[in-house]
């Protein structure tokens, strides 16, 4: 596992927010609250919470084109965004948050790989702040948050499993994994795929315990930024 | 599990096509050969293999849609039609393909649960048709294929591990999985995620064994489709 | 003429729905009711029927790439959508129908000339069946059907007046004109074009002689398939 | 039929121009010649000739906020185009053209009804004003023009059929056609449609010969503008 | 400075308009009212004025192809109607206008350099007569315009500061500045910008100098065209 | 003047990069060099500078959607781009630069007002760094830099003249200006606005001199952190 720095409170002007960072990776997240659902929940008095991810033009080494310039979220972007906000809406209570809308926005600033991951840890971050704020400002009655939600991504490379990746192992990985699980030990995401390679129960099972290792360590460095 | 039908070479005009259908649902699938390939792969020697996906508005019990009305694919067509073609990719020897680039077009025509997988198992006989093809008329040597390819979704339901969900189960659901695996028993795409509830170790481990059930049947319908 | 088969209910979950079959050309029709007008005529007391136009990529000898990727429908799709639209109102008593919206959705499977023509007529079977639930329902009082309608291509070939065209005439024609009759034997459109030669009164005169043999047999089918 | 007036070379920059008013609907129609031809006929030695349509905001009564605000054309828009341009080409001999494009704008200034007409006979006479330049200038040996080419507007209002109808009774129309004749007294674009009232052959018959008196005094305007 | 025509009343369907023609340059103005204001700023009693500004795709030497068909607006056309809008707004008393918007569509038929400063002097001119009408038909009590507005481009080419820059001497230009004053001989915009080389205070200080003689000279027409 | 900062090398992965916090506004910028120039100067042998500006979505007070949602960007943003790019523009010999084209983006991690001024001056530093690691590694022959290059805001805030306005004294300005200046004490842009109220020849004078004594400021902050 690279060094992990979390820094909450990173951007003064939002609810919540952290910057991550896993090696070279670097991560803005901030989640902002907003008052009301989107239209497909309206009046069920639950709250929803909703990832945007997006990445600085020179966040990579070349650099990459705006997505604005072609009009729409790139299907990477679309899977990114799709797969935090999930991941992070299962560890909340979303009766107890009411109807609200969490934003929760993760800015790459620099990439080297497992910007995912590193979106979901910092994302988490940034919201347990801002639900924190509504619990101490009384607009809500419970913290509606069920667990710390850490995440890595790992892979298998020249044939080893490997912890948190950088570009240039996930650019030659056989495997490529990435996992979120909760300070309670149970996983909310699995994505595992084989674009070079099949791979065997036993290597997922020796993957998952790799990525056990390392949330654990991401989770510990949570609960150092903030505690729930 | 469903009952499984799989109509090889359903649309004439097609390199390769299958129309399949799990329980309810039903999708068509086709693949299309092109030379050469995408930019980012130009004069690498080696082929590529894409795919899309879309439902026709009323595959759903109310009308959804069209996303050609707002201009763009949902992230869940984007995620989707990623998902498929990387598991697709995973089971293509691509340097023996040439460069060339397969369409793999899944086109839901009812959608009843399991629309994703549906789509794997389809577009693989497909594509293999099409690559078949290719052999036959002896534009490559080798067959570029190095497996069968099923899929299934399976899940948690009211705390019990289901097999291939309709839509029903699916919305009820609190831990969704959907799993690639190869006629070598070998996986090529997991991806479980858990909106209702978090999952440990254990449930993954039964819903794994489950899907290796349900992706063995597909696999044998596959095998009287389409010999390779 | 070309054999012609309808199909009705070919979507279960659909509130009407027609598979049209002419010669080896296939439309998925479906109707969906939506209450509700668009703004344009809200508080009017009438109805509105729209209808959406697509093909699947491989309806077409060689792949037509969906038009979601370029973000908008491509001129051809919204010139006949109009045409299918418009028809289907001209048989429609909107009073009767009240605040309601009928989506006819035509999504081609199969190419092979007269798609828009095909498109009206198995259009009109998912209209007639949808109208005739709201009906048997009680949810109008009256059916709002004024006539069966048929459609058919015709064209000028090599000088030759011809019925019916598949694609390879098609192409080949110096006149193309597509007509739209009810059955009481009055046209509701006519759309006649000459890209490669200018056509004469007595020309287009032997063109709608055509179209009117061609569209009783249709009409035939439709009587076949639904009762109204 | 109202007072028609053609103004040629109304826009000194083009190669050919016109601006064309009937009543008090007017457009400003000029041709742009570029060298080479679309993807789709390339090489093939013949030229193309296309055509866009557009409304100034304040055309009509009350603003008609541009298409450019929602990204792409309307439909109405796309059907206008495709007609102008299928209209036009009917006319040319691409063979002798060469590998070159025509691109006829036709920008309605106001719009008191009959636009599309007046953009097809309009455009013809920017058009040919252009190709006599190639010609004069003998890029081309021949001139391509078959014929002049004027088009009108009639409908059945009241009963009632009616020659070159204004906004108002075009709002009323029970049925409403556009034709487009060549000086040749052939037709090359006919499109009628019953929104209100489907027609009968004998309508259409003096639909077309009211077409037909209103053509000829059109392309009376156009001789009178341009000699070819 | 060039020829200045302003002819008022120019669109009779438009509450206000104005052609204006400066040199070669020609500029359909006109202006829309409409109830209410934009979601930014309702409920507030104030009402919004803002410009669009568009060419003919032949109002240039060569064609310019439509913005429409890469789906959004320019830069720099993006920047010119955020320019006008802004000059308007700055001489129009919004508590006065009450809660409506003023659209003013500038739509340039030639573009012979000059265009935005065009824009903003026959946008005034078709903006006042709106607003005069709405004063005359008692909608609102007292005329909300400060002052007549002015604009005009200048520049330094070859060295040497010019007034009123056609597009041939625009092209050549090392300074151009867009400046808009009023009738009480204050500015409201300036814009002054150094593509081929940057400038000193003693220049600027020249082109305003000259910017005042022109603009002085548009504001004359305007008060020939207009009275407030 | 609010405290100026600027840290080059921020992006390590950039050609030249910088952090640049004027108050509590941070700006990233970096500049990627890449062969060859658009279309449009293609083979001219000169260069092309262009830059692009964003705001990470909580870089405000209240969260600011991400442009991207909707598919353009605003008019805000396309105005500040092509004002950032003509600066740069200006104080680059594009000769000695050769066909390169170096874009410069601006991605404002928080905005407290003098946004653009900061992407002005922080861009130019992250532009020479890349246009000197060119020199250095002798890819071009003489540095292509003019000169530095500062911008700030200034504007009149209830009758006095400010000097780089926070965003709460922008939003009360009457005047508004924003000028760019070089170390030779020249312009290259000037920018001036009046939502408010308008303003004399002396006031743009007063506006100029405070100017230039914020922008003295900035480039001295420039020169100590990179030397050219």
């Amino acid at each position: 596992m690279r060094p992990i720095t979390i820094t909450p409170d990173y951007m003064p002007t939002a609810e919540g927010s952290a910057l991550i960072e896993i090696g070279n990776t670097k991560v803005i997240c901030t989640a902002s609250v907003e008052d009301g659902t989107p239209a497909f929940m309206r009046g069920s008095g639950r709250g929803w919470v909703t990832a945007e991810y997006a990445m600085l033009p020179r966040a990579t080494v070349t650099r990459t084109p705006r997505e604005l310039n072609r009009g729409r979220p790139s299907g990477r972007t679309a899977e990114i965004q799709r797969l935090i906000g999930r991941s992070l809406r299962a560890v909340v209570d979303r009766d107890k948050l009411g109807e609200r809308t969490v934003h929760v926005d993760c800015d790459v600033i620099q990439a080297d790989g497992g910007t995912r991951a590193a979106s979901i840890a910092g994302g988490w971050v940034a919201m347990a702040a801002a639900v924190k704020q509504l619990h101490d400002y009384k607009a809500i009655r419970e913290l509606p948050l069920r667990a710390y939600l850490g995440a890595v991504s790992v892979g298998v490379v020249a044939g080893r499993p490997l912890l948190d990746l950088c570009y240039e192992e996930d650019s030659r990985a056989d495997v490529d994994m990435n996992a979120a699980m909760t300070s309670a030990g149970e996983f909310v995401e699995i994505q595992a795929c084989a674009e070079g390679r099949a791979f065997s129960r036993e290597q997922l099972s020796e993957l998952l315990s790799l990525a056990e290792i390392g949330i654990e360590q991401i989770i510990q460095k949570q609960k150092d930024a903030i505690k729930i």
